[in-house]
């Protein structure tokens, strides 16, 4: 499969890819949007010109949205079908190839838009999947000879975060003023959070509204995903350790969550399929599942200080979560729990075995015990004012690559 | 302050109270309204004909509306005037009291409404607010020489919860299901939870949107308090206990939870203001305070059993809360969390030092070990099926009455 579009090889944004978002043209227009290579294509344009006339059940221009909430609704009989046009018009054999028109309108250079949040998020849950990043926390702030607690391999543990500030990639955060008690006080001080963190995850958004009392099993699971994007869980250790018990975090993680700009469809990632690993002991009947259901995709992390180049400080994959998004979502509902469309689940910090695949600063330094040194000659235990934090993701096989771009954002001093 | 509407002396709907909610009239018709004694009054319809002229910045009909957000985003000038015009429209001596066509087209029996959620909630937070709560769930799960946790006195511990399923008074709620490790057990088992309870809350709602980074003082927190709820946050004991280490509560709780139909504004309680409970150690000064935040609202719970009478189990007071509203939300924002219009922060269970005033059946019951006696002759550890949970709450002084009303659901049986 090819487009009339060029695109470096190594480009996110292949005509594999075709994933959605939503985007200010020119300053002055919103709509829902796609990407191939370097160009972004107005959806609501490509429906008024009739490009979208075949779809069943494309009724109205959903297109013309601040959100790709309404389109996402429709399920996937129709945004599936919606991404396969999309290849159609944009393969090498278009007619759109030629409709100078068409072209003019619909295609915008990156420096014309600016990308807005993809989905209005009426709810977020943050799971807590990987097995080594639970084992490195529990080691750190837990006992380190059972560092997962015993509920960890029987469940997906998760917990609700905060719906408010999450933001899309490129907004500056924050510094997070609060309590926090520094080792051996007595009581705790207040101030500008001395650990700031990112955490690496993946979060996927729902497409659909249940009713209160309706489970969503894991066969039916990814039927209700319409796509996945970056996430960073932006976390203050000190904050967080001093709060969190007994029930959970609360103002180490609220002040903001960043997620890329791009839903990457499930069927985008499909050839990307890989096997969970092995769950011991099974788990219970309802989280039981079928087939290959994590994904290869490849995630990194780097530091980029202010006027200083980026550093790469993490590789790691999201074929390493124990805990999969079927059962992550099988779980969430089998208590009756409703969810709603955009609602977005998110992964937990992805980390892998090997150290550098760890994808928290508070693994990476071992709670700032091994500071990472940057290619500017200073180091860092956490994250620092003005930093920048991006983080990457893409999955790649046969040829075949498709990609999430990046989520970013900057770090601003306390208020 | 007479009305020319007739109510009993103990309706919780005096002319002092004048509350805010959302109605379906007639089954065709949604708009916001108020209640005074048995009568809905339709605001949409009071503002059409003219009543709020006069009122400076409520230059649009936001009473047609499916929700109080829009209303209650204009703010405590524009919502205090509101209510001072809806006193003086419905008092003694107002025109109103003769002019026919105005009382048949906007008052309404209660047999004709079918109350609404007041607002949309776009973030719920719970709190953990009760001294007495936390030192009778301390004492039970944890250690009964150091029930409460080392920061309980620092901070107004708090958890975000589940938007999706805040319900309506009278919305039946469906038992959960779910994992649970028996006592004894080698590995968790799945069913219904048999340790279903209710949680004794009020809850406050936010008027305002902040940006992220903004935090609000306790001094300037009640300008950004639109009014209060009775909140039952059902809870799932046996799925809690298992699941909550280390994040905190999730499908133990985010099956249900119910609030009542009226909003009653924080100037209609505020002659029922008393002083704060006396906080020691003395709070970060973020967390200070001047003037009498804690407000004296009586509170009871019933349980009543199908095709019983209503028990009375617990009677409690709002006025027990350790950390107020004002903490509450100083904390919350203290570190740059957003808050959003329609937001709702409830108190955690209200329980108080007189075993009959303890706001849950896990403390009622000690976790089961004393049953309650209902009057059919049967007893409960925990709610069962087809029982029915009745909150209620009012302040009363000088013969002013404030009230509530009630939040009720039921509970089916498991799916």
């Amino acid at each position: 499969m090819k487009s009339f579009v060029d695109y470096p090889e190594n480009s996110d944004f292949s005509i594999h890819n075709i994933p959605f978002g939503v985007a200010v043209f020119n300053k002055e227009y919103i709509a829902c949007c796609t990407r191939i290579g370097d160009l972004i294509v107005d959806l609501a344009t490509l429906y008024d010109y009739g490009f979208f006339d075949e779809i069943n059940g494309l009724d109205e221009n959903v297109f013309e949205a601040y959100t790709l909430n309404e389109f996402i609704e429709l399920g996937k009989p129709v945004t599936n079908a919606v991404r396969l046009k999309l290849q159609q018009i944009l393969g090498e054999d278009s007619k759109l190839a030629n409709d100078e028109k068409s072209i003019a309108d619909c295609f915008f250079e990156l420096d014309q838009v600016k990308m807005m949040m993809p989905v209005h998020v009426p709810n977020y849950t943050d799971f807590y999947s990987s097995i080594e990043h639970a084992t490195n926390v529990g080691k750190m702030f837990r006992d380190p000879e059972n560092a997962l607690l015993p509920n960890w391999r029987h469940l997906p543990v998760g917990y609700h975060g905060r719906a408010s500030s999450i933001v899309i990639s490129g907004t500056d955060i924050i510094r997070p003023k609060g309590q926090m008690k520094p080792p051996g006080a007595d009581s705790p001080i207040f101030g500008p959070s001395k650990q700031l963190d990112f955490e690496l995850e993946m979060a996927f958004i729902v497409n659909k509204n249940t009713e209160m009392g309706e489970s969503i099993s894991t066969a039916d699971a990814e039927d209700a995903i319409f796509g996945m994007v970056l996430f960073n869980d932006w976390s203050a250790r000190d904050i967080q350790s001093w709060e969190y018990v007994p029930l959970g975090p609360f103002l180490g993680k609220n002040f903001g969550s960043s997620v890329s700009p791009w839903v990457v469809t499930l069927e985008a990632l499909n050839p990307f399929r890989t096997a969970s690993p092995k769950q011991e002991p099974e788990v219970l009947n309802y989280l039981q599942f079928e087939g290959d259901k994590n994904f290869d995709i490849n995630l990194e992390v780097s530091i980029q200080p202010e006027n200083g180049e980026e550093n790469l400080i993490c590789q790691s994959n999201f074929k390493y979560m124990y805990w999969n998004m079927n059962q992550q979502l099988a779980h969430h509902t089998v208590n009756g729990c409703n969810v709603e469309v955009g609602d977005l689940y998110a992964s937990g910090t992805i980390s892998g075995q090997d150290p550098n695949s760890f994808g928290s600063m508070l693994e990476l330094t071992w709670r700032g015990q091994n500071p990472l040194q940057l290619s500017n000659g200073t180091e860092r235990k956490f994250i620092e004012d003005n930093d920048t934090v991006i983080m990457r993701g893409f999955a790649e096989k046969d040829g075949i690559r498709v990609g999430f771009g990046e989520v970013s954002g900057k770090i601003l001093p306390a208020n």
